[in-house]
């Protein structure tokens, strides 16, 4: 069967995966309502499109941190990709590359860092960081980072804490015992306590501030992203920090419920920065014409958490990479019927901001 | 059985027609929100009638480009309506004849634009064009359309590209064999290549700008008009550019999904143009108060295309003559209940403003 | 059974009644959109209750046009109460006098308003008109009703034409032949042609306008009510014709559909009239918190339509007296939770008007 | 089972109890609306959240009237929890006890204020009053409750009449023979007439305004809180009368259905009192994101009143410690997700004022 639409991507994800897991990327926290106004948020914009513009040649390129990507989508992190499919890390790694999308590495990986940038050593590769609280540990991934190639680092700062999805607690969630967050591999095999996703609790340090921004930027050279900014007051203390990039992102609604939907703060984070950092979004995206709204309201790039763990479940390396080229082409096609030639042509213009 | 609404056309279509055929004039772009919300922005417009008017005298006569039409409804391009009735375009012709509205017909008809002028010699024709990648193409079918006494031609100007229709891509839906765009008979035959739609691909020019409606004006003395506007930067375009009139349309929802319902669109292009030239609207109507609500915004004529096809279905030229009967009859009885005699006495006033 | 809300005797209604009398009540105009709006839209808007008011002893009296009833509701004309049960409106006279409210007779009643006056000589009674093509008929009625002890004249403006029910077409709705429209008994016996619901079709004038209300004036002493105003103009237009009330009304959504909920259009008419006239509403009254949500907004009266009829339908008299105590009982209730110890004490204050 | 949410006890509660209990607890009057409003309102805010707080210490105690409480949640008083559980209201003494939270018990307890402070010697209880017809009822009731401990006095103003609960009265629900309003033990045995809920009927006093408050004053040293306010004219008035404390409340929807859900008046309301003495809310808490709301726009603590039931019909003293361990929990971890440290850092910023 060939796809036509990310949906029966996901139509075939529920159907094939075990429940568990399943569930574990489905959730969003507590009620679902930000989950679920992530996709509805995006379909309340609408578009205003140009005519009679010459779009014989529609050119989808952009950069994110000064690399051209191919379409400005990318890979947001997500945890344990071997659950879909066999080699996990390692086909999102070359769908990513082969497409010329950026993808941004989880540390809850089931591969390495360095192995997930040896399969694909000509991929734009970032690392997605927590800080843990023994520091050595997110030291030492940074290093490793540096040495492997990753172009930037992704600080997720909207998860001091899990937020609380029922059907994780309710399935009792655990990474199945063959599989390893192998970045830490060995590292908390002696620890008997109870693990949450494959390591101990207490791993992460729930007293970070804005002050650690600078210990990590002491730490490398690497441009720092800061992941999960929803308010102006944030965006402006990222600005503050020296930051290079934000990713407007609710985490998917997993962790506050009851939190805007992404597109929906969007516009005050770039309001907030004023072209000084790159501002990207994640959250939501299921069509070329959400990339669209994204960008015509401000975000560099966007980036996809399920939709690409569907495609990976799907097919791996050749599943993802059809649901990449099927944004891109979705994308293309939005362009050219909104009369948006390039990039730079798209912008405010292109959204009825008062029905916003 | 008699039929009530439009609904029941509806039904009967979808019930009678092969499968394939039903999802092709269905369908929407993508999710098909724009279909949806053709139909809902309509609903949600609240009328404010006026009372105590002798409406003992209707009169739903009107004028489009100088000629009058009984009332102001017409038929929007469709392609293919062969594949509704047996003789399919001609039944179009003589039913929009008999009922004296005007038929835009599609460049990408069942019957040649001289079998369906001839099927309705006194019937009021306008011609829906595409620019052609080879330019002699459009030239050789604007003088037949001139030849045949075509009034107008209708650029679609929305549709550089096929939007993306997730039912035909699944059905991979093709002009049957023994069906043909009759007016290129025998142009395309030679090609090898993969048809969209009975057309080779490549046919369409992408490249076409404003400065291309300058072009075709110099080719012809018959009246241009812009299908497709939906914001008043293009409106003010197309009155630059000369054109004579403008269909506020979002091609029935299939082209980019999210874009304005047609209604919510139609009074930013209204107050561009500043009465210069004729606004009409298609995509959307369903009873004879839409069309009421559309002229109150500022539409002089409204067409239809989905419910045409429906009528064509049911009973060829008797049902679309039904059709549009029973929506002049639908027409007629609004404007008899919101108190107003004739055309000139449809504007604001009847619609409360503040709940747009 | 003991019927506990109004619902319950509209359930009790649909199940019993056959199926065209129960649409023919039911029917809304085309999509039935206003219909629904008529309901919703009381349920849209938010109370502001008042506490610690001394509600020991609350007074729901109120006058209309001077006569005092025991709450502020009213029976609205509707045709055909025979219909509903075997006495029709000789037992909603009762009904409505022994609860000391108005009831607005219809033309189309099947018994005489001699007969109606009669059944309740201490009731309070008003004549809804029509004016017919044949003015002596109107003028007769106006006499007799007079002669009959009737109070008011209620003048129906919003139906020049019958609104499209799509139920009544299907079912090809008729008066049975042992009933009639007994005000005018014998009258159309020799008329062969088409009957419209007990009467010939061209029966009725639709060149009225406000001049006409001169006449009706001239033809009587009694008071004129216009019923169907929806716009601050019209208000406007009956406040300088010197009619003594109007009825904001959209004919319980079965004439041009698409039009505002009463309770929507009631502001609109309030403001405009200034307190000269009384102003009073019909159409989505379904509790007793409906009849004090349209007093603050400036109703001096209210009427209902189909409930009345669900009464008659349960049990006669008995069941439209029944009807009347749940809405009286539950308005008393209303109003001594919002605070209210009698009607005077009922205005805007109650409302969230940003929420409108 | 162990349970993830406060919908899994309501779940167990709605199969567990007998019918009328049920319907006796879950009801709102008339259609609902009010109660369902409750519900949605708190859905429709959206949060605003702060990141790299240093979330690392979570404070959840605050205080009300100078106590301090283990989160700002309370109990709302109810009626006969003896109906959830054998030893009813001890066991929610027990747990409120245990959970160091506030318990509001309700004066038709089935046990009485004696036995329920007995129950717990050390928890914060406060007593929720009416007025009596017979004033000596209450001031006996009024000083029990000083002699027992009982902290403040919450008098219910929004129910002079009992709201109309439609199921209520289709199962003529009244408290079986075998328990008691255990306040009034013997003091109703001789009536005959027919009782409501346990004590006759024209036992309330309707006719309670302003000043009796000062009786009530001159009565007890004790604060009191005034019970089923929601607007800005009442609160200026409890102010006015020397109140030491409001509760907005619409009585879970059970009262004048058609008033604002108590979130969207709680902001009204605290303008109104301008910090002068606290505000508390209930109605709608069915989450800690949903306390996290309510103090952002001003409340100073929250209470629940049928999620404490359902706790309780599911395990007594322990389930009901298990739906307040839920609701601390989960308010810990919203207050960590959105970046506050205590209490005192909650504020209106955290909200999307302009979407309220």
């Amino acid at each position: 069967m060939s796809m036509v639409c990310l949906r029966e991507y996901e139509d075939y994800a529920r159907k094939h995966l075990p429940k568990a897991v399943w569930d574990f990327w489905a959730a969003g926290a507590d009620d679902c309502h930000t989950r679920e106004e992530n996709i509805l948020a995006f379909k309340r914009i609408r578009l205003r499109p140009r005519m009679l513009c010459d779009v014989s040649v529609i050119d989808t390129r952009t950069t994110v941190l000064g690399t051209e990507i191919s379409f400005p989508l990318g890979i947001a992190p997500s945890a344990f990709h071997c659950l879909a499919w066999h080699d996990g890390e390692l086909s999102t790694a070359r769908a990513s590359g082969a497409m010329n999308v950026c993808y941004i590495t989880s540390t809850n990986s089931t591969y390495s860092v360095e192995e997930i940038a040896d399969a694909a050593p000509n991929g734009l590769h970032w690392l997605q960081l927590y800080v843990f609280r023994e520091r050595k540990l997110s030291e030492q991934l940074v290093r490793r980072a540096e040495a492997a190639g990753y172009k930037a680092l992704v600080l997720t700062v909207d998860a001091p804490l899990v937020g609380k999805r029922r059907a994780d607690i309710r399935n009792n969630f655990q990474l199945p015992p063959h599989l390893k967050v192998k970045n830490f591999d060995g590292l908390f095999e002696e620890s008997n306590g109870s693990k949450e996703y494959g390591m101990p609790a207490n791993t992460f340090d729930l007293s970070v501030t804005w002050k650690d921004i600078h210990w990590l930027q002491s730490l490398t050279h690497l441009p720092i992203i800061i992941k999960g900014i929803l308010t102006k007051e944030d965006a402006e203390l990222a600005l503050k920090h020296g930051v290079h990039g934000i990713i407007v992102s609710n985490h998917g609604g997993r962790q506050l419920d009851g939190v805007s939907a992404t597109i929906d703060a969007l516009s005050e984070v770039v309001d907030a920065v004023q072209g000084k950092i790159e501002v990207y979004l994640d959250s939501g995206i299921r069509t070329g014409s959400d990339i669209l709204k994204a960008l015509a309201l401000g975000a560099k790039c966007v980036f996809i958490g399920r939709p690409a763990l569907w495609g990976l479940t799907y097919k791996g390396e050749e599943g993802l990479r059809e649901v990449l080229k099927m944004l891109r082409d979705e994308f293309h096609l939005s362009m050219a019927l909104a009369g948006c030639r390039n990039i730079s042509e798209i912008n405010k213009s292109l959204i009825h901001l008062s029905k916003l």
